[in-house]
């Protein structure tokens, strides 16, 4: 079953392009392991915020991503730069009225 | 620039189901307008909610979205099924992993 999962991630003043930039680094291995969809993105309303809006096959798949090494070297790389607020939620998808 | 809405909709107890039903009806009009995801979903933590991702072209392709005769109509045919509890985030997409 398709896993959603979106989330805020506080930044340091003036780190968030910085941290923009570790989340948008292209990496094959991600679609390897399930991931469907990483969106990041930014508003104007929020400055220190980064927000990320996954698509993966499965819970477990994204679960099984953050053991990666790759990815544990862009969480530890990104860590310096996070305020320490995160929010957000994760969910199962059932459907889209885009498609049957 | 890609627009992203993440959002939680509170549910009267009991009625999550018939707005999955509701969320998920076929739509050829959606696409048509710039919507390019629009993802549905639950979760097992939190049974009286229904979770909401959407991709759009632009935040005015979203806005204008919303005056739609047959979106008005789905607004008006799903609120009875709603708590009032509203959340979630929007934001521009900047980029992501999977792409250059």
């Amino acid at each position: 079953m398709t896993f959603a999962n979106a989330g805020t991630l506080g930044v340091v003043p003036g780190k968030r392009d910085e941290l923009v930039a570790h989340l948008t680094k292209r990496s094959d291995t991600l679609k390897q392991i399930g991931c469907l969809a990483y969106e990041v993105g930014v508003s104007d309303d929020d400055p220190d915020t980064v927000f990320v809006m996954e698509l993966w096959e499965s819970a477990e798949a994204h679960q099984s991503s953050l053991t990666l090494p790759e990815v544990q070297a862009a969480i530890a790389a990104a860590r310096p730069l996070l305020s320490g607020a995160f929010g957000g939620f994760r969910f199962n998808v059932v459907g889209s009225p885009l498609r049957d």
